[in-house]
């Protein structure tokens, strides 16, 4: 059992080093950490975010515990050398086509949302969304038209075999939470999203326990802000999946505790915290590591299948957030290392 | 000043036909009002969601006044001949290139958003969104790959005039604000956003009072959850325009006071509600007709510069309010056309 261990950018080492210090704690038989650079710190050593090194102990792996990459003093690069893509990269050469982001407001801690209590209380969805096609990867480019005026285009799409691979996943997901799949797209405008509605619907057969449904992005987007507790399982492709995912986490309001799985097909996964590498708090000891510490949760049980290391994680993170244990992220003043040593504490 | 009169399908004639009675109750001299076919009535009529005659009706006016077009019953209609497609088609033939989407929250009705009062109440944005371009006009359509699979497709693309004259747009409704633009793309992964970014720079310099900033799409979708009213103006492509702006209406709260205004270059314009043709209530006489009351003050504000009339309009729909005139979709009781009622009487 083989995780590499990718830190990253701004507060990325730090909380990762929490995480590890919590999967060090649980001495599970046979567990080996493997470090590797990647993003803006990749770039600065070797030139580039996601150095061939990184990528072999990726695939050397079984798990990837994923920290944060992103440094906006490497703007001025051209997009290929920029840090996110490293991310891009890990998800494309990986196969990680997977992405579950599970959005639920811990008891207690429903002030901390913009929505109202009320609302925000009743948060409990996964979204299931597609990391690899759609207009992230399809060609890209920018060219002078006959006119001589300039155009950027992008190229999207999605081919059935991806999209039944992901739907097969919504399904599941759902089969294993209320049994209810939201498929979201935007069919009334896009031949992809025609597509993916056809091959939703069609491996829907497989699912007659799960109860499917069909939702415009926009008013997907409408209905997350109205009364997402209607939501059970999303599934939707990457572009689409990369907003509503963003927006159902800051419905929730503690994104320092969200963590997040991108998975290949078998066990294969890349585990991270949902924020970012925020430069402003980067290395003074600020930062709050639950979403990483969570992440490693989801990797032991996912990738490992170490349903009770997990849970226990998990268990350890809610005592000590119920014991007041909080980052500053959440209204409270705990740093690094203490919210690290609370956890630890309470596994 | 011919107005050209689309009143659509569901709620659409009922909400328009209160907007024509305040219109009509201004008595302004030369104004002419002409009725047209559009979306599923017109395709049941004539066999197509935008007949040739109603392009034609609006060809010879200066604005459109729009109810709404929507009905799940011709949802198996293959897309060309949807009710949706005769908004996208005006939206091509006519030129109408820049959605203006103002979400704001009326005084005293703070309590209708899913979000906190002190979070909802200070909302007060708009919306510019690019309507003739991106991945919505481009090629598309559904092929064979040589290996057999099906695969949907669609070309995202903007050239640089068309995000010249929509930042121009952003530019100028800034200054009229605020002063604050804040341009929405994703150029850290499509080129069409890269080159999106390039051009509203370089526009930028034409407008040294004006402050841009730019921001990733799943970072807008964050923070107009977290922080809305931070927001003045936002600029962005068909899209992700799409997305936002029905998230800004759905944080106001009360999509039924929301109007919109669909600008081609020059004066000629489409005002519609946000909201849409409600299959659910149609009919029965439940249907706030205030936003599109209010559309009808924004036509005569941008199309004909009839400032104190829309002024007026504005005026006495507030004065609604505050009486506590409000439809059931604001927690009221007031039907279509006791509400048409009290803001004539208030004019
Ligand atoms: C960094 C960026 C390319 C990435 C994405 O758009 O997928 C990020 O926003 C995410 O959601 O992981
Ligand atoms: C009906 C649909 C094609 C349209 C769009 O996506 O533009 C609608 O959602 C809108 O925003 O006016």
């Amino acid at each position: 059992m083989r995780i590499a261990v990718f830190a990253g950018d701004g507060i990325g080492p730090e909380v990762t080093a929490e995480a590890v210090r919590v999967l060090e704690a649980l001495q599970i038989d046979g567990l080996e950490l493997v470090e590797g650079d990647v993003g803006g710190a990749a770039y600065r050593k070797h030139g580039h975010p996601l150095p061939a090194a990184t990528l072999e102990i990726a695939r050397s792996s079984d798990a990837i515990l994923f920290g944060a990459v992103g440094d906006f003093s490497l703007d001025h690069l051209e997009r290929a050398l920029r840090p996110e893509q490293a991310v891009l990269g890990l998800r494309k050469e990986l196969g990680l086509f997977a992405n579950l982001r599970p959005a639920t407001v811990f008891k207690g801690l429903e002030d901390l949302s913009t929505l109202r209590p009320e609302v925000a209380g009743k948060i409990d969805l996964l979204i299931v969304r597609e990391l690899n096609g759609d207009v992230y990867f399809g060609e890209k480019g920018t060219r002078t038209l006959e006119d001589g005026r300039r155009q950027g285009w992008d190229m999207m799409s999605y081919a059935e075999d991806e999209v039944r691979r992901i739907a097969h996943a919504g399904f599941k997901a759902a089969q294993g939470r209320c049994g209810k799949l939201c498929s979201v797209d935007k069919a009334n405008v896009l031949e992809t999203s025609q597509l993916w509605r056809d091959v939703v619907i069609e491996v829907s057969a497989e699912y007659p326990d799960v109860e499917l449904t069909h939702m415009y992005v926009d008013n997907a987007a409408m209905q997350l802000v109205k009364n997402p507790g209607a939501f059970d399982v999303i599934v939707t492709g990457n572009l689409f999946g990369d907003i509503l995912s963003d927006q159902a986490s800051m419905c929730v309001g503690s994104i320092g505790l969200l963590a997040s799985a991108s998975l290949a097909e078998g066990t294969f996964g890349l585990y991270e915290p949902i924020h970012g590498s925020a430069p402003d708090i980067a290395g003074k000891g600020l930062a709050n590591p639950m979403a990483t510490i969570l992440s490693a949760a989801m990797l032991l049980r996912h990738s490992f299948g170490l349903e009770a290391e997990a849970a226990r994680i998990e268990a350890a993170v809610a005592a000590a957030l119920a014991d007041g244990i909080k980052g500053g992220d959440l209204g409270g003043s705990a740093g690094t290392k203490e919210i690290g040593d609370a956890v630890l504490a309470r596994l």
